[in-house]
């Protein structure tokens, strides 16, 4: 099987793997957190991201989600802000409702990215007690659509927020993919644009299943070792769930695996960026590919083993993700089939 | 450090590592169970519990016991029964009472273990608005206290409860301990006594992080799907999930997993039971020694760097576990301390 | 005080609190439903909208609306369309989401009124596990923008609903108005055209506080009992809040009621619709004007006294709503000032 | 019918009655409590409880406690310890669970009292993070049971409960029966006491449907408009709730009601109390006589059609309870039915 169907399909680096065996050789350790490897991996994590930084680690990207908004966001009433295409408004099955019982306002967007313009026309009814009150502006970067934020555009979605007494989350289950194609650091790209929350994501860069909540104000960490533990996602043989993060965030793992799979979606996309019936929807900033092409091409592609996801079922448009093990042979095979298929 | 403190602080079986490293061998797979390891792993589940049976993979206990719940009482207004000790109770920081908003009705026990008589005092008020109304009965096996069910005492509670409308929920995140020293199968154990649910515990047994819901009926399991999803426990790399419980259903690894932690507490129990100042406060059934014992006792043990937890801050009994990785020389060492402080 | 603000400012009809003092003269009755008065008003209603259905009192309009709702679609990932302008979705601080966890699924609309092609956009990704599963399609009638579906309108989307095993809720606070402007019966209005649930609303057309949750169908009224209760909507001295309903529907008095107010509406509406720098911008079908005009306009009604609400802080349309108690002397004084500022 | 079933059968007090009429003669006034009958209720409960106090009306008690709650415990973690007879444990469907998501910790009385030694039973595990946090005491004066606290028990509670970072939250859906038998003023009998925050009951004195949230410190009404309006307990027409609390606050018509409830209590209890076969459980310190007779006598007196609750289905135990309505001659006959049937 050849697939860009997902970076979920990747399987788990030989690093991480290895960072796995060696918690084991720990032996017989403390539960839920009280272990060594848990320890060195918050260590690196503050490296990257901060002393101050309160670090948690979870196993699922919808749970780092779910509690940074409910850190930043601890009343029913308090409402999140959030573009329409955010995996947290339609890709969760609904757990932020589920878990928060919060509503989130979506925006529709061209490209995935929220602006100060956008959120404004969400940022209402301030004081109006038949109305949610905006209290969050969540953010994905890179975005579902494989678009990017630019530092400055994070800063001023801060800005915007915090003067409204808002606060803003960063879903970054692949904000390493973006970090590294800006080539900055991770620190760079996160707190010091102002983004009070990240949900920092390990599973799509090459983890087993491991993310971390990143919480920069004590304010937000106060009781969340409870908010953890009541969503089901306290791991108790922890040192396993940390252990993958600490290897990511060794001899620049993360940046590794980022940039090579940003690097296949480049290559993949100028591939088939000039071919006939094929348009490239979405600027490729990361380490995805939106495309529209015909049904007939994506089902001659399908024909011949190739796995990926129809992204919009009104029009067709289909998604082309790499990951960290999606080799050059992959690309330059499936690039050779869609332009047989674009140009037969 | 030698540690009688949990089962979670035991490691990961090698050949639950053997087996996680097998599903990473398959490479580029689909993501969310659609790869051949969940597949053979359900096979497996099945094997032990039943062709009909559902079976979903979930990272953590509290989960699974949550989601079993979920699916057989799943209006609010309907209430778990289960004994005043019992991890759903006491342990699980609220996650039913988050998760779910149902009420848990708890009824204290001696020993951890529910009976008809005292289900029946809080199987009341049916068809009465101002109450809640029971729906389950959720029983763990073994119990919190490490004693355990007789297979007649499961099936007389599955008639009361089914007599009266009531479902039975088994809390098996030990279930492998008391089956191992049943000597009977996983299924004359739970579905052939009338259990409608089981969580279907892995991680005590020797698993890295693993649980499954398992539901013998094909209402409970509709809409599952979704409850995973929506609870945060749907894993994107599922197959490592999946292996690890493959493995501990293969070449019997739960039953020698499971017995050898048993024959630990034995041993352990076997040690102290006759010395001056400890009484051995609840019958060892499974893999948990629940022990009086005077403070000083208990602290001179802690000085030596025996790791083990206070299990009523009111009396001071303490619970000493063993888990798959509990070697005798540990169990005999701690015996010589024990003896050493009884008998000084 | 002239208001136009909203049929909530009205007081009580003097015919509802004529059964008030009806209902207390019982004396000393049965509690929570079990009294005369109860079965009176639940007569009264199966007569106007059907012998089967299920009829269930309420003090107020969110919680109607909330219960039909959860009654339609139990299960947490399940997912209810509106239009974008409901109430459920703006105006009722969150409580669908806090009440029931289910997500909402929005649908801009000119005019309030949802059809089959706007529904379409969000009845997507039936089967998928990662996203909500759309279950309940909300209309209103008449709408929040003081429009009305036609019958056919109503009876196209429970078809459409319906044919993919949706279900159909009607939030029913003004359907009195809508109903009355149509000249139908109130079962043509509302099952007759396949809806499933109404919000059958009291309070805006003369009560106190009373609105009904109207059932057709045994199996979305089962636990429904528990639901008021839990949703704390259980009335103790019932007889009160069920005479309000069994008055407004005696001697035709919801018809008076509504068609009064609604004549109020157009003899507004005709006042100022040939107005210069004045816009109607919705068609007038009930008892609700919405109107663009220019803020200083706005701003000299407010400084003579007259009281009425900006509908969208962004444009800066306003909303003129008349009730049962709106006089015809209120309106020509009100259509005499906008008049004078509007010629100015 | 001679009910002594609930003081919830009685009718609406005259006063009360004439308060909502007296409020509707306000015309067309702003709804949602910006009216002067709302201003006039708060002023008068401000009167009585201090001016401090944050005053909010709403509908039913099971609301008014919930929101009690919510508001000095508002994160989910947080529990909340109870008697176990308590009305938020049985009587309330369930209702803090699903609103709250927080567990309710019960603990066994033998006259529905708590004590601080009692508390202290569920009043543990402060930092365990795999334990709810106790945060809130919860007591009910008179209780469920019809006895009554004495000052300084409250006082001991609150003590207990401040010094060890928890809060107090009283149930007063009878605290006017308990505070006019104690001869003390309504603040003298919950502020004065340290109640942080009360449930502040109207209709079992004779409201039609009217409590009030009642709490002293700002930090715990911060954010409560959203919280009531969100929990569905915002009446629109406002004033007619506000309206009664006021009446029942005018010319001690609080006094007046309670105080007679309470005589006819004790009228029954002194005509039962020394016949054969008839055994008073409980002082009778309020409004309400339980009450231990043989199941023969029970429908003897139901079979002449006299009304009353079974209030323990195992032992058979009754309530019998008396209210602003119950005369003596009800009183007197009913004493003279159950004499004639112990004695026959």
């Amino acid at each position: 099987m050849t697939a860009f169907a997902s970076d979920n399909y990747a399987g788990v680096h030989p690093e991480v793997l290895a960072a796995i065996g060696a918690a084991d050789q720990l032996g017989h350790v403390v539960a839920y957190g009280g272990d060594p490897a848990t320890a060195d991996a918050v260590a690196k994590v503050r490296d990257h991201l901060g002393p101050e930084a309160h670090v948690f680690f979870v196993w699922g990207g919808t749970a780092a989600n779910v509690l940074c908004l409910e850190s930043l966001a601890p009343a029913a009433h308090q409402a999140i802000i959030c573009a329409e295409s955010a995996h947290i408004y339609v890709d969760e099955g609904g757990a932020p409702e589920r878990l928060l019982h919060r509503k989130l306002l979506p925006v529709p967007t061209d490209n995935g990215k929220l602006t100060p313009e956008l959120v404004a026309t969400r940022a209402i009814r301030f004081g109006d007690e038949h109305a949610v009150q905006p209290a969050v502006v969540s953010i994905t970067q890179s975005t579902e659509l494989g678009t990017r934020y630019e530092p400055e555009e994070i800063r001023a979605l801060a800005d915007f927020a915090h003067e409204r007494g808002m606060l803003l989350h960063l879903d970054g289950a692949r904000i390493m993919n973006a970090t590294a194609a800006q080539g900055i650091s991770l620190r760079e790209a996160t707190r010091d644009l102002g983004i009070d929350a990240l949900s920092f994501g390990g599973t799509k860069n090459g983890a087993l299943g491991a993310e971390a909540v990143v919480l920069w104000e004590d304010r937000f960490a106060e009781g969340f070792a409870w908010r953890r533990k009541s969503a089901m996602q306290l791991a108790s043989k922890h040192r396993y769930v940390a252990a993958q993060i600490g290897a990511l965030l060794t001899d620049d793992l993360w940046l590794r695996n980022a940039s090579h799979a940003n690097a296949m979606a480049q290559r993949l996309a100028d591939g088939v960026r000039d071919l006939p019936r094929i348009k490239v929807t979405q600027e490729v900033q990361s380490n995805g590919v939106f495309v529209m092409l015909p049904a007939e091409i994506r089902e001659a592609l399908y024909a011949e083993g190739f796995v990926f996801y129809v992204w919009d079922e009104h029009t067709g448009e289909v998604r082309w993700m790499c990951s960290w093990d999606t080799t050059e042979s992959d690309v330059d095979a499936f690039v050779a089939a869609v332009t047989k298929h674009a140009t037969a």
